[in-house]
């Protein structure tokens, strides 16, 4: 439990109300108690106020008006909830000692105050920070080096030779370093080509749950300081993702792309290969990146979902869009002779 | 094996023919033989019975004039050979003990016949309950809950407080309780939301290999009872899902979304975030829904596969869909006032 | 390190220039230092070899003017460039033993030389060949048949009476013989149909990190010779992929569809059910296929990447695209009897 004024000091921030006002958790508006710290995000939330029974709430200042109860004051008050969520953070701490079953090679290079998890694997050579925690049955393959403060949750696997920065955090069975899918074609099938780069994380980087990170061909992997990749995104070899760019869940990067900074891909979205995407590009869900993206801006591609009879309607005409183009043209020249008309902007097909 | 008197009395059909007819195993009619039980899951299959070599076959009771051979009678027959599979179960069963390298916390609470694969690792506060089996290798965190009869297949992950009813199978490698895709933007880049809530799923639920079902942000995850998803499935934060919905391979639902009952998602299908769909709701495969359903029925979007020659140039066609919709507006226009006709019902632009 | 005369006896090349000429690794044209081998892979590249520094290349005997320095000549570039990653590997290699934290049931038949990395898991009655290695973690169901050379990566699972062949390359977390996807709907819900087959892979296979390939119904899920799956792959019961097909990542394959010998998929396509996919059909990314493709051929579906607004326009359209084109061909008859002119090629809606 804490107080409105142990959180108004924590944060940093001006408070409203009696200091002591005992909060033993967040909630949204709709949700919350007299137990709760809320927040409203947008103004567009504001009316909720009028209802909410929490306790307390994070608002911008200008918002005074509408809330009488006692408040936390911030500019930003989404992010000020961000930074209240690690105050009431309830998650198990770290052993701070190697677990029995783990299998550490006697090589391993180990800096102060390292979890090393029950069922763990560590190979020759690998380097981990102070305060690594590597998680139950994680798989640290030879000459990995792992930064200070990096968490690798249960089942990540990371091939040899993967280097990963400062406070990290790997979820669950990710993957980092498999092989880039290389193949030569030849008459006798396809000939693997070693796989003979690896892949470069940065710092304050998070890589969601089940996401694979495949090593380069030749050169490296590259995810710049502070991205955060969700679940069951794909990054291809030899891909770079630039500082901060966000990529949502089951979205996939193809080989060789490069990927500039601040960018964000809603999930499923597919990145075609060798293509550059500039900085500041936002793509929708579902995007299918299938050229370069070289000026910053929001972009989407796909249709719309519709009951299943309208959309196969017009799905079957989509098949036919060319024809209907030549069509439309057509009807254009014919009016334009009929009417005696000058002739108007048409379509050149 | 089995005789179809011992399958009849089991599955409790009436059946025709010998009792004593033995039956090693369950077959499609295309392919089965003397040995097996096969089965007309619907009335286009009735013609295979011609050339079948099935030694008996579940059928229903009004197509007995197509089959005059032992038989088993059914007015839903796909749902009797669903039955007839767990006859001819041939799974290897559980060890009903603890293997001696996995990691059990002395504070975890079991039931009766519990079994503890290999490798496995159990933190503080766990509770499984009778019957559950824990694969090889799969790692439960501090204080989840496990219901009776639920079983964990090898490398699956369940992060701490995380809670799971009973009868439900999880695949392997799947993820649960992973944290959200949570940040908050600031000028020195992503400020993570530490994820509170947790993850709550019925019973009798089904989850694929691979799936990833994440924790609540502040509130919980929900998947109500006999939910079936697939592998690779995706669920965001926040997301609820509700009784009987089932969702195919590669699926992905973004956060805070409400899902209904027993609706379907095909394959490859991405739902938006914080959107709400109806009870009863089916959507085809990689359908991309990016606004919320709330009438029941069928929905899909997107294009139908075609030679790429041919898909190129209706793919263009798209993006000058809207000013093709011009075009088309001031014909009509046009004509009419060459006509001299009344107003045509138009398009207005 | 090498020199160009060992490489080119390695590969059995011709070459020009010293044999003693010292090459350390290999490098792209543009990066490539005097200490790299490099390779023109199509013409198109060969203007980079004015410029770049490699000490060595791999060239079309017909490309001999562009380049005078030393060089490796071969009617396939690429495909030298291939195998000689292969000179360069630096992986690291198996210990060709049985770690003492493994758990291999005494009942397990292995050939010459296996090796068993920590903490893996083999169950009853399985069968390793000569020379197989299984990674650390890694999960063998029971009465498993993996064929000599065939190497799993740690974490992968393999489900019981999983048969893989010779020479395969599994990557880590791949989960292979976990159940289909098959469910009756009942009155009650689901009814679980217990997938009684099983999964087949032939020699030469390549399956990537975080794949999933799932055990037949009745019969078996069968990935031929030579095939190669890239990450995140699902492969769902039933499925057959011909030889040498080419599986790029995030695709997904619904039940029971058989797919032809060398095809390829793009990342991130999807494949519907009970579908026949030719040999040397080629589909693009993200393609939906939804019907069955007997031609061989290049394929694709969707729409291309736009400016959001530009996009959005365009989407609204295609909602109204059948209704548009009803209006397409009423414009044509209106305006041919208009004309009085005899009947254009219309629209028979």
């Amino acid at each position: 439990m804490l107080t409105l004024g142990e959180i108004a000091e924590a944060l940093s921030l001006e408070f409203r109300g009696a200091s002591d006002v005992p909060l033993t958790g967040l909630a949204s508006l709709d949700l919350a108690g007299p137990q709760h710290l809320s927040f409203v995000s947008s103004k567009k939330y504001l009316r909720q106020l009028d209802s909410t029974g929490a306790g307390a709430a994070i608002i911008h200042p200008d918002w005074l008006d509408h809330w009488s109860g006692p408040s936390l004051f911030c500019d930003q008050p989404y992010l000020a909830y961000a930074r209240a969520t690690a105050l009431f953070d309830d998650r198990p701490l770290p052993a701070g000692s190697i677990h029995a079953s783990a299998v550490v090679d006697e090589s391993v290079s180990m800096g102060a105050n390292v979890t090393v998890d029950a069922g763990a694997v560590i190979e020759q050579g690998v380097v981990l920070g102070d305060n690594v925690w590597v998680g139950a049955n994680v798989y640290i393959g030879h000459d990995c080096r792992i930064g200070a403060g990096t968490r690798l949750h249960p089942g990540t696997a990371l091939y040899y030779g993967v280097l990963i920065g400062e406070h990290c955090t790997i979820h669950a069975n990710a993957i980092i370093g498999a092989d880039g899918f290389g193949f030569a074609p030849s008459s006798e099938g396809w000939v693997k080509i070693v796989q003979l780069g690896t892949v470069v994380v940065g710092d304050h980087v998070e890589i969601g749950a089940g996401a694979t990170i495949d090593r380069g061909a030749l050169t490296d992997t590259v995810l710049a300081d502070k991205v955060i990749l969700d679940n069951q995104v794909h990054i291809a070899h030899n891909v770079r993702v630039g500082e901060r760019t966000g990529i949502a869940a089951c979205t996939g990067i193809a080989g060789s792309t490069t990927i500039g900074a601040d960018c964000t891909f809603a999930g499923m979205v597919g990145v075609g290969d060798h293509l550059e995407i500039a900085d500041n590009v936002h793509v929708n869900g579902q995007g299918r990146v299938s050229k370069s993206l070289l000026e910053p801006g929001s972009y989407a591609s796909g249709t719309s979902i519709q009951p299943y009879r309208d959309w196969s309607k017009n799905a079957v005409r989509f098949e036919q869009l060319a024809e209907m183009a030549k069509r439309l043209t057509a009807l254009e020249k014919q009016l334009t002779q009929l009417a005696g008309a000058t002739p108007e902007k048409g379509d050149p097909t």
